[in-house]
């Protein structure tokens, strides 16, 4: 049987420590192809690059990394899956895998989350997808004591398939792998950013904002992705691209807008 | 009783005839603030800028047109909401309103849209927000036919509210008004884009791509916006921002991860 084909992307850029730490388990499992951002991409959304141009090179910085092929693309995460599929891949990939992104991507941040944009474009076109983070913002950051447990769930994904429509939004706690209790099943907690904006003048006398905030946790659920990253557990929380609340469907037929 | 405060904003940018039809309809129901793009943001999804500095700048436009405020802003829609919340404004917006975009949002379109990720961010903000679309993709698109239907709708969310964690995705045929049918309150329909990419070259020898696609409708159900759309109804879609697939929740608890 073929090793199965694993697309590689994030959202950090194709040097970052993350995505290095991510080929090398990959190649444990698989043919690995890497098509990933030329400079970071954090806090991209699901953006797409509809007015410029976008420029991919091969790289060799992927040969010694054991992967089969590495391309950078000058475009969004998403971008780099449209590209994958379409012109740089042969033929589909069994799994696309995204990460490990620098920083959570646990809760509403999903929805800001570059990472996880390059995991739902590929769960859109059909291709079992997951997006990895590590909650530590640090470029240097410990990748090795999630290597076991990514590696099990990329396998366990590979083995069950995951749901159509759905794809997995991992996150795993900063801790060392002897203090990882676990892997939790979980729904995206709600929360919110409360945005800070640090206003200053620039040296021609115009003002500017940094965007800046903290996070703010709006729920005290023991089922969501916070509760499990605070209690040492890697959370995955199955994520869907159909955005319509079902639920509220009823509520707002009631009212009556043909009237 | 005051008139309420009706923040707009969009992603085509504070020039867009669309943001201009949309705030000459918004005039006549409240107290308008406008805080957009400078430059158009379409595709970008639910991106935020992390790594520049946010420029906003107060415009002279707005007066002419009626509203009490306009200002632009250097960053994404999603910024827009962000800046006009924490800075510019001075009290809690009772509703955002965003659009009119000039396309449709319809269906999987959703996840890349600017205007919808302005509407999104009010909503993760607890503000009611609804994002308004017109199927026509022209700069000239003719924005009066949908006119009497948003106000109706914006005015019925003012009364109703709309259910927390939900903003509404309205999508408007490009129909005349006496051609419209009425507003059917749907679900996303499944669909994907085909990508093609125009392949180049520049005038240094490099290849480029262009990203071009079709849109591809996966869904036949006549429940989805899709079908609202080509039948001639301006379509509804409650849409969330927990992205939690909950009815996958006990599937993926199944792989006993562990074991």
């Amino acid at each position: 049987m073929s090793k199965p084909l694993i697309l590689v992307t994030n959202d950090d850029g194709i040097t970052a420590p993350g995505l290095r730490a991510l080929v090398r388990y990959m190649n444990e499992i698989g043919e690995v192809v890497v098509v990933a951002p030329d400079s970071p991409q954090s806090g991209m959304g699901h953006a797409i690059t509809l007015d410029t141009a976008l420029y991919s090179q091969k790289m060799k910085m992927g040969l010694e990394n054991g992967s089969k092929m590495e391309y950078s693309c000058s475009g969004t995460p998403a971008d780099c899956v449209k590209l994958a599929l379409q012109e740089i891949l042969d033929r589909r990939p069994d799994i696309c895998i995204s990460g490990i992104n620098h920083g959570s991507n646990s809760s509403i941040n999903v929805i800001y989350s570059g990472t996880m944009s390059a995991a739902i474009e590929a769960g859109i076109e059909g291709i079992p997808a997951i997006g990895f983070s590590l909650c530590d913002y640090s470029w240097n950051a410990d990748f090795n004591a999630a290597g076991a447990a990514i590696k099990k769930i990329v396998l366990k994904a590979l083995a069950n398939g995951i749901p159509q429509g759905v794809v997995l939004n991992v996150n795993i706690p900063k801790l060392e792998e002897k203090n990882i209790k676990g892997i939790k099943i979980c729904r995206q907690a709600r929360a919110n950013w409360k945005e800070k904006f640090d206003k200053r003048t620039n040296p021609m006398g115009k003002d500017y904002y940094w965007l800046t905030g903290e996070f703010e946790l709006l729920d005290d659920g023991k089922d969501t992705d916070e509760w499990a990253l605070a209690n040492g557990y890697i959370s995955i929380v199955p994520t869907q691209f159909d955005l319509t609340a079902h639920q509220s469907l009823v509520q707002i037929k009631k009212w009556d807008l043909n009237a």
